[in-house]
Parts: C-alpha cells; structure tokens; sequence
C-alpha cells in the first residue's frame, strides 16, 4: 500500500495557504446526484453516500469561502444530441451499465440533469469550467483557469471517485500539480469500485480535518 | 461489480479485425522492469509477475506480427537533468515512494532505463510513441499515430496497472476509442493497487485467449 | 507565391460532399462584429467589409442548409472578470491597441457581446462549440464534434483573417484536416493584415462560386 | 497597422531578464536550412537569408548562453514511413509545392535532414523538444518545459516565419505566455509570405539590439 502524504504539518500550512488553494467540485449535478438524473437512476447503488457528500462539501464551501478561497465548479457539459460524443464512449457507457440508450447521456446544456445541484448553487464569484470528458482538463479551460487564478493546490470533491475523479486526478500528475483529494467530500456509485479508486488515489488524499485545520493556521 | 464486455463473438471478430488494431506496449522499459531500473528497485513487490507479463507479451507480439498488426511501443522520455518534470511531478513520485532523490528520475532519455527490454525489442515496422505521462496521450503523438494508422481498437498493455496503464485507460476513453486491456499482458508494482485497477478497467479487460480467438477468426 | 489548391474538378466534387463537410462559422458575435462591440469599436478599420461578410454568410449557411450541410458555430467565450485570460494575453490586446483595459475584454459569457449576431443566429440543429483561442481546437471539443460528425472537410468562416482564422487555419493543419478558407465570408479588422493572412493562408482557400459549384454536383 | 511593442526600456529589462527568458530555435534542422534538405531544395527561394539567419544565431546563442540564458531547440520529428503524418497534411505539403511525393516528408527521426545544424549543435546544458506539428505547443512538451524551466519571456528564432514560427506565434498567445520574435533570426522560404507573416506578428517582433541592451541592462 502506498504512504500516505507525508508533508509535515507546517509545510502543509504553507501548501494550503488560502491564497494559493481552491476547492473543486466535480459532476454534482442533478444526471449525478439527484434522484430522476440518468447516471444516477442506474448506476447509484448507495445513494445515502452521495447524500453526505452533498453535506460535506456544503461545509467545506461555507468555510472555503470564509477563507476567500477560490471555488471552482468542474460542470459535464455535453451537446444536444451527443453531438460531441463519439460511438466508443456510448459504448462504454452501455457496457458499463450506465447508459441504455441514447436517450440516458447525461448533462445535455440546458437540460435539468447538467444542473448544479441546488445546495452546491455556485454564486456569483465562483467559476465554472465546462468539460466534456473523465479528465477535467482534457480539451477544457482547466488548467488555464487554474494559472490565471494563481491555484498551485488544487483540492478536488465530487463524484465519482472510480471514473471522472480518479480520471481527473491523472490530469493533476500529468498537468504537474500539487493537489489533494478530500476525502470525506468524495465518493462513488459502486462502494466496490470507490475503495478501488481510493486506494490508488491515497498518497494525494486528506481528510476535511486536516485541510480544515491547515486553513486555520492551526495544524499542530 | 461493472460487468464485463458484452460484445457477442462474432462482433468482436469485427471489432478486433487485424487491420483495426494494434498492440500498445507501455514502459516496458529497464528502469520500470529490470533489476537495477530505479522504479523497479523501490517499487517492484513481486518482480515475478513483471515476467510473467514479458513473457506473455513476447508471445502476443510474435502471434500479432503473424497476423500482422501493428504494434506500437508507448515509451516513457524524460528530458536529461528531468527538464521536463514539475516539482509536483517529483514531489509525487517521493510520496508514492517512488523516488528518493532527483536522481531517481526514470527513463532519461539516452540512458540504460530508459531503453525497452531486450526481449521486446522492436522490430523495423514497429512504431515508437515517446510520452512523458501517466495519460500516454497526454503531449504526445499518440493520438495522431493511431488515426493514421487507422486504428479504431487498440489493445494496452504493460506496467503499471494502477498508473501509467489506467491514466491511459481514461485517455482511451477521452479520446473516443474502443479498446481493452490485455489482462495477462498487465501487472502492477503492489499487488493490491493492481487489483484496485483491474476492477475499474474491468469493463475494457479481456483475456488473452479470447483475443487470440478473435484475431484467428475462431471465437466460437 | 504558394500555388492555389489543385485538385481538379471532379475530386473536389467527392472532398466537398454535403455528408463530410461543414461549415465553420467563427466570432462573428457582436463584441467582433456590431458597433459597440468592444473589439469591433477599437479595431474595425473597414466595417463594411465585416457588413459584406454577414451578407456572404447569410446566403452560404443558406444554401448549406438545404444540401442538409452541417452548421457549427465557434464562439468566442470568456469567464467573467475575465478568470481565464492570462496576463500576458491582456497584455498582448493592448499592445494589438484591441483593448485599453481589462473593462474591454470580449465576449465574457453572458454579455450582449457573447452573443451570435442576429441574422446569423444559430438554428436547433446547428453546433455551437464554445472556445477562449486564437486556435479553435485549443482547449476546446472542435476536434472532437469534427470527428463525431464524421465532418472531413470543415470550410472555415468569419472574423478576423489574421487573427483567430489563421490561429486555427494552423489548428487545422495540425489536427489533419483537409479543409477550406471560404473568401468572400473572411475578412479581418486591418486591410493590411487582412491581405497577409489572406498570402499565407492561399493554398486553402477557395471562392464561395467554386464551394456552391462542387455542393451542386456542377462544378465543370 | 498594429503598434510595435510599447513596453518602456526599464521594464523590458525587467521582463527580459537573463532567469526568465530562454531562446527558441525552431526547425533549424537540414532537411529545412541546407542545400540537399528536401523542403530547402523545393521551397527555399532566397537562399541567402538563411544563412543570414544563421549567422544571426550563432552570435545571439553565444551572447545567450554568456549571461546564462537557456537554449532550446525545438526539432521536427517525424516517424519512419512517415507514420504520424494524416494525409491532409501530405497533401497540403504538395499543394503548396513543398513535397512531391512521401519521400520528400522532411525531419524522419534519424535521418541526416532531421539532424541540427552544424554551426547550432546543441550543448549538454541545452534542451531539445521534439514536435511534428507547425504549433510546437501541438503533442509536445514545449510548454511543460518552459514552465518548469521557469521560462516567462521566450524569444523565438528560426523558420520558417510563414509557417512553423507563426504557428507557434499563436500557440504563444493561446498558451499566455509573454513572448517575442526575434526579427534577424527569422526569415521565410518566401518572401511575399515571410513579409504577410513579420506584419501579423510586429506586435511581438523586437530587433536583436534591442534585446541584448535588454540583456545586458545598458538598454537606454
């Protein structure tokens, strides 16, 4: 098993400095999350877990912003008709249960499934990144929003932890950030397949505690 | 558990046509598979499954020269003095102990390591993708190499399971390709990370026999 | 003097069919395109030229249309407070004189600027692909719906020749199209610099009679 | 026409300064710059202003590396068999007189044509990214090297100013880096085009003198 992050807690005071850090917030809407939504209805198989995750990310946003840290929203945005979306993608969809048809894709702009759910609304000096794909960066704004806005650390939440998370979290290595997953503000559809994920994600994960207390200049 | 790939055999005699494929070797590399490489030595838990997969690897190449597919070696290249590698990048492989010092570095370019295996040394036809990623796609060629060569199902294999390979995985996905992972032509460093990986992937796995099947016209 | 394109007739007729092709319609919004947009308001020397262009493209997107031609819009899109343009991108619009202060930056999404100008509004079936680049396909799905839509022949359209039209004529050229600059529908904000893009990008370009002509089967 | 850069002398020291700038050579490979190249033979109508540049470069890279300041090469490289090369992209290389046939692909790895100039060859300390498109930003690592390496201000030099150097102007601008072409060390196979390309590219062009006042902190 790998280590897990072994900053020392100063050091970890500086790398989450609230200037240089952001809370990002991926694919919490309603094809998600909500009941009704399309990825939700047919892959969700412990709905109560993307129901505290919903909490979590409520209180890490509330103190985020106390901070005047920067929140960023990672928004799946695809075309009407799946324009954008190639054969082997609906395939993949199919064949890994989440989609029957054509008619499943999630997040279609301007539908009620490519919402942000209502307790996660961004407000008005947010920033939302639309993107396409599992790796938020690929052909997105991502990784110039995130130089512009001067954010070395990023911190990444949503769902799922077993596809555009982990998917994400390669981008993060290969975009060459420092970054951490919180832990308590993640989860997936399969429990199976989250623990996969989380396992492999764990040298860049942290619980909300010590990201809370590094914020707080109050790490021991 | 995602289940697996419901493809009926006489499509996928179609979709693994010899000429709509190839076979993608990842990082077979001195420094990732041999006594002496610098990831092999602080991260190889069981080295026997590293042989294990050469020696598969060896086998499926000879049969997919045979049937003349294409095989295309993904090697990593980073730049003399690791030019190329954010200090993110190097924290990262500190903290998955993988790395102690900047020395450590892999697969210089020019360097023992950074050569391919001699058992799986490439042949004139082959074609040689550099990358310096876990996501091979990521500012490299592969994505071009593959639409010129018209391949529409790739086939990946190589180390390691629970990086490189699944930062390729969501690559595949991104880009729009079908594809799978040769299960036995796959390992991992750690052994529960390999397992962790493998159930994510599992929906694009398939075994050998079944693609050796498939490319001899016999899947039953 | 780079040679004009040089297929005969006859191939033109095939690289053009109505099913692999469409047309690419690019920033014409009002911050580019209307008085009071705010690029228009510093940088359109000849606005009548920008006049004839809309009128150009009125009458191509027509006729495309009822060859069933497929339309996709590439529309410049900024995030508000201008979050995404990097310092040196403001500073380079000042230097251009395209803009005095970061209160001129176009097309932030929302505004009255973003927007499509009005006799070119985009239909229901129409593609709109949002991006922040001289070069369409940085960061942006226009490689992707390209090739979702199976379009192999993109005719590329609108405002200014030397800036974000020659930016993806090379997008083009590095994502291997084969594709065409439509004359009468480009033009540029500078007279001058509107013929040197117009010089380097000649080998793609082509007349609007000559596009109709291979479209309706007559080309002679 | 566009003004020419409007820094003030104190501030382009400032932004030229030795730790923050780099030079750029772009393509100054045979198959481009010496008589027997194959693009040379087709393409070079004056001859002469390569070898000018030449000159210009040795003298600029030695000043260069006097004060410390990086060097970078940025090489064509194209695979054996031409293996990464769509055929809209051969088929443009013919349409503009640049190839006649696939022998004629320039850069192939290993070949004398994809070898650096005598006069330039690299030192130890250099770094060399390889490319295969006319942005160099495109499938490479350019832009990962320069922000590790800490590179704010890149100067570029090479040819051709009407092709692979106004690709890469744009690649600049899209990736927001603050940059300049250095006007004597850039020339065109043509010159009409090379004349189109240094008008659309003044706002960032700056003469050699200029540059090593800069450098030298004596600018007035």
């Amino acid at each position: 098993m790998a280590p897990t992050h072994t900053n020392d807690h100063d050091s970890l005071i500086e790398v989450l400095r609230p200037d240089r850090t952001a809370v990002l917030v991926h694919d919490m809407q309603h094809d998600f999350c909500s009941p009704g939504g399309t990825i939700y209805n047919r892959a969700a198989k412990h709905p109560e877990t993307i129901a505290a995750v919903v909490g979590e990310l409520v209180q890490l946003i509330r103190v985020a912003r106390d901070h005047g840290i920067k929140i960023i929203y990672l928004q799946q945005m695809h075309l009407a008709n799946a324009a954008d979306l190639p054969p082997a993608h609906v395939k993949h969809l199919k064949s890994s249960g989440l989609a029957g048809t054509i008619d499943d894709i999630p997040c279609i702009k301007g539908t009620w499934g490519h919402q942000i759910l209502d307790e996660l609304a961004p407000e008005p000096d947010d920033m939302i990144v639309d993107k396409a794909a599992f790796n938020d960066f690929h052909n997105s704004l991502l990784d110039k929003v995130l130089r512009v806005q001067g954010v070395e650390t990023p911190i990444l939440t949503g769902v799922s932890s077993h596809a555009g998370v982990i998917g994400t979290f390669f981008g993060f290595l290969d975009y060459g950030y420092d970054f951490f997953i919180a832990r308590e503000c993640v989860t997936g559809y399969d429990p199976e397949l989250h623990e996969s994920a989380m396992n492999i994600m764990r040298p860049h994960t942290m619980g909300v505690a010590e990201i809370l207390a590094a914020w707080s200049g109050t790490a021991p």
